[in-house]
């Protein structure tokens, strides 16, 4: 789309801030970035973060921003078992927003890339109402792929890390929820500064048969029924089971709510047809991993062993059709 | 990112909508799409329209709209010489917007992605402040590159179709020209319903020494610019021999300022070591050609046969460096 001189100027500037690569032909400055054949099947996302709806900038640095639009990404290839390899962003930019900010901005964008071997090969900036970055990303894939449809009956289902905590969080920086200054701060950056399980994810894609896997950015129970839709299947989950950090038990409490419906954790569930134990999978993949209950025939996705009140309410705890699943927030 | 039960819904809807591929191996659905590997090298470029900076929903039909936001994408891809190959999309939505306009713009989306063998891989919806379409789309290139930096003083210049007319169109749609029916409409069309060169892109990667090359997106002044910049040369450019279309002409006038500063034409500018006459050039390219200038050592661009006056003012007629090029719109 039409730029001013301004707008190019501000992409070459961007641009030359995250360096020569290795991974590109040809990388920022033509029309298009060229790309050396691919051996490898490809993966290919896109995510978007639009400032007021999934950020405000008095939350965090700019830089962690840059981060965390890469680390959306980064997990959606995570969940495939894949390797990330080059991106393109497109930033849109609002009045009132500073070159400081921009060069900030890719400064996080660019080390979070560095520091899992992706090369930003291309850009793009707009003028918009609203900040908004905007990240497609590539990745390859050499061995088997972690499928959304590859869930049986009688799969042990598992969980990455420690769930609800970038939800807390969020309520913390919008100011709904309370929480000392400890549990505050890792709570805020669990949101601000998620990690994505890339490694975790290309171990996982060497086990056999490839277990059923996606990543949590929209909550353990949504997440959940897009596996159980695309695989045809139920599942049940011990809700005693869930994962939860310390901090969100100091400042939630052992209401697992959060847990379950809420989003942004990046964590990667899967699905594995032969039981391991959690330790010994917590030591393979180099991520603390729970146990959190099994795949079903039954069609349906129930919550068993939920102890006191879910603000959920009573469907929760009696099963129900995924399609239409979600706690609230 | 985080999204509702209902942004799911319409992902899922929309993705539908444009049928099952045959280039990937695993399409929308899961977290990324799967590709076969890829022989050729690859391009791969983003874009994105934004509502009320680069259109209004009222100036045309939504389903032009979606096949404009693939076409502004297409456009790079063509003046690498490339051959489109898939895409995702991320829509923004914003309150207000239903789901019938949803429909309609992936409906123009997918037609345009099928008239030209590209394929719509996956995609993402998320609430925004404004509509907004942003496309990651790849390429391949088997043979050679347009690049912007293949220049070399002595090169013939050309351009494919007529310059300006989408940026009176623009004016024209946004109340600031006036034109009689036939004009407005040829001009309007221009606009909405630009056309990428893939084809003539394609057939261009064949002459040797391969041309520098760039799509018009921003305006020919300011594109020819990144050709110098990026091959280190100057341009002369013969004002009478910018290809003026008779709707131009009918409403613009003899005023060659919007064809050399009007950005959205979507055509190529493309430069040639050895010079072909247009009329040979057109039958082989499939569209018209025009020479309008030649390659020069200079550094600088400079305009010759400029009648009459620019509304640019007079650094246009004198030479000046391509740097800080752009005639006011």
């Amino acid at each position: 789309m039409s730029k001013s001189p301004g707008e190019f100027q501000l992409i070459e500037r961007l641009l030359k801030r995250l360096g020569p690569g290795r991974r590109a032909i040809l990388g920022p400055g033509d029309d298009c970035a060229i790309l050396p054949p691919a051996r490898a099947r490809q993966l290919l996302t896109i995510d978007s973060m639009v400032e007021e709806v999934h950020f405000k900038l008095a939350w965090g640095a700019p830089e962690a921003l840059g981060a965390r639009a890469l680390t959306v990404n980064l997990s959606d290839i995570a969940a495939m078992g894949g390797k990330p390899t080059v991106c393109v962003v497109n930033l849109a930019l609002r009045d009132g927003l500073g070159l400081r900010l921009c060069d900030r901005i890719y400064k996080g964008l660019g080390a979070a890339a560095a520091r899992c071997g992706v090369e930003v090969v291309g850009g793009n900036v707009t003028r918009a109402g609203a900040l908004a970055i905007t990240i497609a990303l590539l990745g390859e894939v050499r061995g088997a792929v972690l499928r959304r449809d590859a869930g049986r009956p009688g799969d042990t289902i598992y969980v990455t890390g420690t769930l609800g905590d970038a939800a807390a969080g969020l309520r913390i920086l919008s100011g709904r929820l309370r929480a000392r200054a400890a549990a505050r701060k890792f709570l805020s950056n669990r949101f601000l500064q998620p990690t994505a399980r890339v490694e975790a994810g290309l171990r996982l894609a060497r086990i056999k048969p490839a277990p059923a896997a996606i990543d949590l950015s929209d909550g353990l129970w949504q997440d959940l029924g897009h596996i159980l839709e695309r695989s045809g299947v139920g599942a049940e989950i011990d809700a005693g089971a869930l994962p939860l950090s310390a901090a969100y038990r100091a400042a939630v409490g052992e209401d697992p709510t959060l847990a379950l419906g809420g989003g942004e954790d990046y964590e990667l569930l899967f699905c594995l047809r032969h039981a391991f134990p959690a330790p010994a999978l917590t030591r393979s993949l180099g991520v603390r991993v729970t146990r959190i209950g099994r795949i079903t025939s039954s069609g349906k996705a129930v919550l068993i062993n939920a102890r006191g009140s879910l603000r959920g309410g009573p469907p929760l705890l009696t099963g129900f059709d995924q399609l239409r699943s979600r706690p609230g927030p």
